[in-house]
């Protein structure tokens, strides 16, 4: 099925993702494991199960789909990646870190659990989504498998994601430090946020069998979408209603939280996203209505509203 | 080299372990990473440099050696679940978890740097430990290595590792319930501890090319091991001096904590700790001079004092 629009591609990879998460996220213990203790698992089926965007999921599966690559494997990837994102917002979340109490209008795990839970389900996700990209229910090829874990685990790991956040942290100024100069704002964006949207595109690449050029190009508009998906969230935070976003609003002001809003202002930032708006479809320039869905998902991203 | 004393090859592996986690944990960017804070990396770095007995990784180098298998493979696969346990132990120290200010005689990481520092260093500890082990100096055949991320991300996930300490935190009460009885203490720590050590031997036979036969064998071996050293920690959370052991002893009482030594006392945890030694090394008894390092490993468990 050829969909143009990344938003109906994305709704039927959320139904999808919602079935599949529920069995990886059975209560009842699998062969090989002694118990899957009850709390821990409800915290991290509360985490995960109804609701999210599924953007990343939806990347993969939209950049498999160019290659011709349909099926239950490049959705397994793309639950791998979300399990992933799921542990970071919940750890992201602690009082020790952002200390948010709120996340898609609801508590969050440690406000609903306690944070002993909250810190252990995060954990939990992050093995339950490499164990998940190794089996074979993501690819028949080995060497496919471990390429994407050894992708998923640079954008998640010290180098991508978890060190995105320190470095979000120390721009917070909380263990001292200058304040970021635009350089550094891009840089922490980038690892925070850009790469694990770019390693959706990459793994959906991957599980799909792209050549290398296709590859590049793929990578090109990964890092553009990845950027434009940040911009768009920091105008969210400065000018979206908490009640919409489902989670507080105007936080990043009022901690003195360097931002591209922040240094350039509302306009200069709805300048940068529509310039890498722009730079993302142009990556796709070599393809045809194959990379449709990619086009509207820069389209996509630019736009939304929580 | 055959080595017929555990510790021997321990101190080699301990040698060797440092050297690989020094050059993992180097502060420099890897190629594909865009920065790697300073804070966090040097977190990482306290966190796993200087210490440790080394003892997964060794157990992993112990049974891989029995398949002829020696070089840099089975090391990398140790230094996987030496960072993995080593982000669990981060993480079970924190305030919300087991509230340790003291890790082998040394300041925890939360109280050397910040919550959120550790939070976050544990976390990437445990990506590094796939990147690591889905990478080609681990073994070249990939079918091996999506085995061993499956492997050891089944000991540390929900039904294993964070699944024990989950049900560690229950066993003290903390989330209501009722206390728990012998069975329930046995599978916790069979899960919270058992699991990882299990994983380190099963691991080894994997990166070795071990039949099934043997495996089986192994596997028995790893059961009995694992139980043994939970046995042996909580006997020396109970007579131990902190002085020796490198943290604060007595704890599991004080907190009224379910361990063996509570339901039996010391003398039956003894005698368990004995009948456990006998199965590991009994389930050796069809391996010739090639399983001495591993019986010694069992004796070596039962004996250590810290």
């Amino acid at each position: 099925m050829q969909q143009s629009s990344f938003d109906d591609l994305r709704a039927d990879v959320a139904r999808r993702a919602e079935a599949a998460l529920e069995a990886l996220l059975s209560p009842q213990a699998q062969p090989g494991e002694l118990a899957r203790p009850a709390r821990l698992i409800e915290a991290m089926r509360y985490a995960m199960l109804g609701g999210g965007k599924r953007l990343r999921p939806a990347l993969v599966v939209a950049a498999a789909r160019m290659f011709g690559a349909e099926g239950d494997g490049p959705l397994a990837a793309g639950l791998a990646i979300e399990c992933v994102h799921g542990y970071s917002l919940i750890h992201d979340d602690l009082p020790a870190m952002d200390d948010d109490d709120l996340r898609r209008g609801r508590p969050t795990i440690h406000r609903a659990f306690d944070e002993a839970t909250a810190i252990l389900a995060g954990d939990a996700l992050q093995t339950l989504a490499f164990e998940t990209l190794a089996s074979d229910r993501v690819h028949a090829d080995p060497a496919v498998r471990v390429e994407l874990v050894v992708t998923l685990a640079r954008a998640a790991g010290l180098g991508g994601m978890a060190g995105g956040q320190m470095l979000d942290l120390a721009a917070e100024g909380r263990f001292g430090g200058a304040a970021l100069v635009d350089a550094d704002i891009s840089r922490m964006q980038a690892m925070k946020t850009g790469a694990l949207i770019e390693a959706a595109v990459e793994m959906g690449a991957i599980v799909g069998g792209a050549g290398s050029r296709a590859r590049q190009a793929l990578r090109r508009y990964a890092r553009a979408l990845g950027e434009a998906f940040q911009v768009a969230d920091d105008l969210l935070d400065a000018e979206g209603a908490a009640a919409v976003v489902g989670k507080k609003t105007g936080k990043d002001a009022a901690a003195g939280k360097a931002t591209l809003v922040a240094v350039h202002g509302v306009a200069g930032a709805r300048r940068r996203l529509e310039t890498l708006t722009e730079e993302a479809t142009g990556a796709l320039s070599g393809f045809g209505d194959e990379a449709e869905p990619l086009r509207s998902a820069a389209r996509f991203v630019a736009a939304r509203d929580r």
